[in-house]
Parts: C-alpha cells; sequence; structure tokens
C-alpha cells in the first residue's frame, strides 16, 4: 500500500506493535530519572503526522506522564483506555477510569497524570505542535521554552541553564 | 475546578456522558443521509479545545465514517477502542481491530472507515483544522472547500453548488 508519494507507507497498525520511543525524557536531570516508568509510543509520527503528536502512552505503577506543567500555546487531551490514573492538578485531583478523557486548552490548569494504582495505566495522549510554546511547572524548579529547531530548553527559575 | 480564566471549565468527563453532535453531516444530500448511522461525540471541543479535533465515534452496523476523501491539508488519525471497522481506501481495504491506528497524511490515500460488522465500531478520530482545506472524493461527485470562515462549501465536480 502506498500514498501519492513513490515511498510505500504503513496506513494501519497495531498500535502495540510501534516501538516505543527510545529516549524516556527530554528533561534534564533530576527530573529525566522520574519518567523511567513512563513509555511512549508515537503513533502519529509513524505515520507521517507532523502537525499533531497521537502517542500511546503506558504508565507503570508509581510512574508520572510529566511534571506538573502547563503550556502557553500547546492543546492537550487524553483518552484512558485501560488502569486508574490519578489527574493532578493545581486546582485538585481527579480519578480516572477506562473512557474518561481531559482536555488542556493553553494557560488553564496544570496537570499530569500520576499512576498510583497497582497495575499500568494505559491512555492516548494528543496535542498540537504550535512555534513559540512555553511550559511552566509550578512545583519544580525548572522553566521550558521551544526553541525555532523544535528543541526544548531548559532553564532553572531564575534562568540558569541546566 | 476552573482554569486561569472567570469561566469554570470541566476538564474530566466520562467520553459517553459528552452528548453527541445534534448535526449528523454536513454533507449535501444524497450524502447527508448516508451518514444516519454515525455518531460523533466532540471531545476536544468539549473541553475548549480549537485547532484539532478528537471525535469519539461509534458506527452502526452498515454505518460509514465519512464518504471516500482525501484532505489537501488536514492531518487525520484514527484510533480502533471497539468493534471491527474495515478501512476502505483507494489502495486496498484493512480490516481493523481495537487496539489498531491509522493514520492519513494530506494527499496521501482517499479512505474511510465501513461498518459491515454486526456490532457498532467505536473509535477517536483526531484531525486538525488548517485554514484552506480541501477535500477530494474520487467515487462520489463532491468536491469541497472549506471558507475562510471555516465552514465547508459542496459543490459537484463539474463546479455546480449544491
Amino acid at each position: 500500500m502506498s500514498n501519492s508519494t513513490s515511498t510505500p507507507r504503513i496506513i494501519a497498525e497495531n498500535a502495540v506493535s510501534i516501538p516505543p520511543r527510545a529516549k524516556k525524557s527530554n528533561y534534564p536531570e533530576p527530573f529525566a530519572s522520574r519518567m523511567q516508568g513512563r513509555e511512549k509510543r508515537a503513533l502519529g509520527d509513524f505515520f507521517g503526522l507532523t502537525r499533531f503528536g497521537v502517542n500511546l502512552v503506558t504508565l507503570a505503577p508509581g510512574a508520572e506522564s510529566a511534571l506538573l506543567h502547563r503550556h502557553s500555546r500547546q492543546e492537550e487531551c487524553v483518552y484512558i483506555l485501560d488502569g486508574h490514573p490519578t489527574l493532578v492538578t493545581d486546582a485538585g485531583e481527579f480519578p480516572l477510569a477506562p473512557g474518561m478523557c481531559a482536555g488542556f486548552p493553553p494557560d488553564g490548569v496544570a496537570h499530569q497524570l500520576v499512576n498510583r494504582a497497582a497495575r499500568p495505566a494505559v491512555y492516548l495522549e494528543i496535542g498540537d505542535r504550535p512555534p513559540g510554546d512555553e511550559a511552566s511547572y509550578p512545583v519544580d524548579d525548572l522553566a521550558a521554552e521551544q526553541a525555532d529547531d523544535g528543541r526544548w530548553r531548559y532553564r532553572h527559575k531564575d534562568g540558569r541553564p541546566y
């Protein structure tokens, strides 16, 4: 099967057959190590999509989706497929279950998923990729901005680089 | 719970508790009637997201997701939650099952999901909303372009309006 370019491209796949990302996290230490129990399969990237990401994420017991954060521009949405992660926000905590979804407009509540259950949690995360995005972290000494090349640059809150 | 604006906003919900769209289809007749077995819940819109849509779609037995189509600019992705819809494309047909996903870069294969099974099919569809998008329909006498106001305008292939 092929699309209109000359490169044959797979157009349907079992999501769990798509290899997880080798690099666990872009965060600097000590934050990267906290993401060891998180596994992401980049479904959208696999199919050649570029303007938004659709990731199949598995959180082992005890793992977290990200540091508590909010984006200045990116829109985010999650849909729970399995397990019972907790949505932790700076406006309260909400237990999630399969079939539940959550959405995060830019500059809204800070948020993260934390898996406090004994079984893995599995969900889809969707986010667009607007230029000039920034992420802020209410709890951790971290600030992030996206450079023109799309890469995230991390600083301490006082401006010092990591 | 509220975000940084003054309007309280729900940030997590059971997807099936979000009401389905009242209007079944934007297509002109005779195509709109073909979409009667399709039900869409606009999850992303519910949470105030604007730049991409995340819809929970149910296809009754016999129903189809859309006419066979491709977009000039929109990126699309689907993730099957339940049931066994068939991915119909102009490059062949592919049986889908829960846990499978498919992605459609712009100007790729024309595609639609058709539920030939005896049970409903349920899936998430994700698509961004780039300006100036057009949709083409290899099988049906239809051409669509998005106006500056975001609305789709439909014509016959010879240019006559519907």
